[in-house]
């Protein structure tokens, strides 16, 4: 009998409960004991841990958020912090971590790894942005509210001969803009990978106009950045405590551009936090059950420093060192077919 | 047999669809034509029409956003206009005109009618904010998304531990602050109608924390204002093209207040657009098929200056100077009752 | 300081979790008590009860079913439960009962009064048949997911040129067929309240493809009855341990005829079950939160014997008795005006 | 320039329309025209057909069901079926065939094929029994809707101390009720590829109610069979005029001897034709634009005789013949994990 530890870190998406709810049903299986580690690295860290039963994961597997709740903290920035996190795994005789993440969360993993602590990592993120396998949970969801979005601010742009702007979240990759861009219909999809050219974006929203179409949808990823020398003005922005631009910047921005060029009425709709929030769909409930499955027999052969990955329609495990070597971004191929249809 | 006219002006919102097609359906049962007048008072000025058929109507009960377009323009605004407006209810021999719209659409219904003109109103605004009725078609189905959007952000707040803030719109009434505020279990709801205290809403928010309750959900409409010598800063807000304070001012300028009093991580969304898009709740679809057939009714019997209402369980006429002599403001009850529950 | 109790009996439905946390919030405002009755009235004569408290009740508002369980269970049909009723109710200090349910739950309740019990009840089936109050909890639900399954057969029916028979729930009421049947533009729609005339119906099916509506949509509540003397077969149906006819008898019935006599293909979906689950649309939340509270009210100002009930935008207290007195059958008025859209 | 064709046969599903319009789209892109094909190929053998525009395609992107109509002939029965196929083929000059559909369909593409017609396919059924294809178009969204009825109906299974069953599409494969069974945390899941044993099925039930858990789902494909010699009674059921088991007879048959022997309240509920009706999800949005893009691109080739598969991430050519020399049942070892989690 094994006591394993499962803790979930940085942003919260759909999902994660139900990873959560699979690693404890696995374990059981086996007979072992979970802890539940809170507030991700935090948690442990700091001692902040529950037992998880068959009980603690009832009805789980619909909800979003993460039922252990979440922080950013990194356990390797100063050797005290780590040396608690030690103590900590020695004190609840954890033999093996699974740690649920983005990119930060699963470094974080790899470089405790490295130190020779046991963990195993699940991708998650909504921004589908870790390397090694195809999709990362949440993103399937993400997608699904982005298009549902798109889908009614359809109604509104048509009825009102508008253009309207959706600024999506993706501050270095722009899988979700993509992905709800195809899936809505976007005339337009701007994304961090590919600098946009304000002139060609106006251009062809006049020929919609010129052509009769009086109505045009924008999918921008709020990462994007405009092609240099393009004439786009992209002000200092306001930058929050963690680095990042302040969202709604680049939506707001588009808006008097297009106003100015066009001459049309632009209204914006930055999506946000929805994105992150409310029951997973089916598919992502379906690959967190198989990822968090997979994480405990990796935990049972031992097998650390890896992640679960989804490799076609498997779930194999692959190096946390390939996973994070670089964000994994959006397949070029995909964005031009997807820019094939625009206008 | 008789020819009338619809038109749809004002901002659009799900159920104008339902409502053509009941007026189209209720004339065919006349043996009526029906005009369709684009792009609401615009469309009667310069002529831009098209006639109604069973065929047009096929398929659009359950569409959002309206088949006829919109704009805002105001017909009495000078001479010539109402003139050419004349000249085409003449021309296209419309013997009678049915205007869904909110306030403006309406007290332009009334002033024509006043001039002469044969005209019934169907109110309707994701706002519930026109008098006389209980209930606008939109109202429902905004409320929907609204609290779609809170049941989401829920799960995000108490994962992350934060103070999420959702505005939605409502520039001088509440009613959707208020009705997904109560179904969504916001912790604090601000409306125009009543003035908030942001020390009190600071210490509401504190005490939650004190208790235990790391989350906290503020649902906020966005033309919701302080009370006076409370010490919260309301800088000038830019105004867009028709005198209305931009979407977003009031979320963000709480969050910043709100962490700064708190000590806690606040996130914003702003709802904006999404809430008038889409499919109608079926709510609206009845409300609006309902109040289709009694405008064409009231036609019928010469009924002129009417607006069709909702009065307790049945559709009935109002004048058309009661429903627009005064905004219909929050239910100031009702939102004590929702208070009792913040917290 | 007082100690109240609150049951859900009869069949669940959508916003029962609402009502019971409006019951418990109120409760705490006037520093009571609250016990929770597990499974209706039988948990009442078993002692089968629990403390509720401001965390028992948090984050259910948006929770389909009952936390608290039900059944059909009648508390006076012997002497011995309604004593073993009594002896409960002085045990746990009782001194006010909130019963919600729908007509045999509330029936029970006024049987109780009459006894000399504190009881109010609160409206609450998916059939919306209990007089006295426009609306009851669950009803505005069960007609949304209704309509959303009308509208997603609905483009089955067009692509396959077929007839689409839709069964709901309502035994001995069309409230659910009538409602969901406007709102998803059904051609014909057949209540308990009206006898159908399948000759009348398959006329209206074969004009339509004669039109070149090469399709059709009908929906039939459950105990939709043939008009005598119009040849439709009505066998001997299978009844339940509850005297019910089975589910899923008239739907299969009208097809063979349908297609017998129109000589198309037809299809049939009994909705079933899924009418009764999931979250509760915010129209439902509001309903369940304003009548919890106004329940709670009641009990403190001892006006036992009443319901609360929905009288156009009031929550008013009505007589149990009257409440009752007779099922609340469909508005035959708005059903004359949804049949002149058939077709 | 060119002519092309395309055409939907077999059942409706939804994502049909994103494929036609990806197709009508990416041929624009090559200057081609496009014809569309009206009820499969019963519209080529009757020359049932209308030119497909940009205008046509415009706004179905979301729309369920398909614009073409649908029928399920099969276009080589006969051989004068066969010369009025070609005779249209010729007069309306189409030098190359999309046909959508699923192994109907798609074995008479092959059998043309073979006869000389330059045809190509696209893979579309909610069974997602294609084989080559890890995803068929509409699966995705049918899964959806059968999870979302699973999670309604948990909530009534929980309040009402019931078993459940729900059973879903799928004559000969059981990946809709393998893949909602798992999303929607099912207790147990039937599929035809796996005989069920009633009385193993049974005693879990049982074991649940004695570990207190007093509900459970049960999800059932149409098409699961019971093992030999395990006592269920599997009388001669209704077949249909395609040779079909009728739906709902496992269910109830289930339904009877799960009561018998576990002694407790059952309910089933028969999920029909709602699986295959409404809005695609944006999975099947984006695999149809995908896989119509690919098909025009194929054509381009002349690389007929083929169909478009999801291969990975990729959209790869592969053999019709390949595609429809057998049913791609359930993959087993999927089918274990996910019974390691049932009780």
């Amino acid at each position: 009998m094994k006591t394993i530890g499962v803790l979930t870190g940085g942003g919260d998406c759909p999902g994660l409960n139900a990873a959560i709810r699979a690693v404890v049903k696995q374990a059981i299986i086996y007979d072992w004991e979970v802890i539940g580690i809170r507030n991700g690295w935090k948690g442990l860290i700091e001692g902040d841990v529950e037992p998880l039963t068959h009980y603690s994961v009832s009805g789980i597997l619909s909800k979003g958020g993460t039922i252990l709740g979440t922080s950013r903290v990194n356990p390797t920035k100063n050797i005290e912090d780590l040396q608690r996190l030690r103590d900590n795994i020695k004190k609840y005789g954890i033999s093996g971590i699974i740690a649920c993440g983005g990119e930060g969360t699963l470094s974080a993993a790899l470089a405790l790894y490295r130190r020779g602590i046991p963990v195993v990592g699940i991708p998650k993120t909504i921004d589908n942005d870790v390397s090694c396998t195809s999709k990362t949970i949440g993103f399937d969801t993400a997608v699904t509210i982005a298009t549902d979005a798109i889908d009614r601010l359809h109604t509104t742009a048509e009825s009102h001969h508008r253009v309207i702007i959706i600024e999506v979240m993706g501050r270095h990759v722009g899988w979700i803009a993509m992905a709800a861009g195809i899936a809505g219909g976007a005339n337009e999809i701007l994304i961090p990978e590919v600098p946009f050219d304000i002139e060609e974006i106006c251009e062809n929203l006049k020929q919609r106009y010129d052509h009769g179409k009086a109505y045009s949808t924008v999918v921008v990823a709020e990462g994007a950045i405009p092609k240099e020398g393009t004439g786009f003005r992209m002000p200092e922005q306001e930058i929050d405590e963690y680095g990042h631009v302040k969202l709604g910047g680049i939506g707001y921005l588009l808006k008097d551009e297009i106003e100015k060029r066009v001459g049309v009425d632009v209204r914006v709709t930055i999506l946000g936090h929805i994105q992150r929030g409310g029951s997973p769909t089916p598919f992502d409930r379906i690959l967190a059950t198989r990822m968090g499955i997979t994480a405990v027999k990796l935990l049972k052969d031992e097998d650390y420093g890896k992640m679960v990955a989804l490799r076609g329609s498997k779930i194999l495990p692959v190096k946390l060192e390939d996973a994070v070597a670089k964000l994994k971004t959006v397949d070029l191929d995909l964005f031009d077919l997807a820019k094939t249809f625009f206008g």
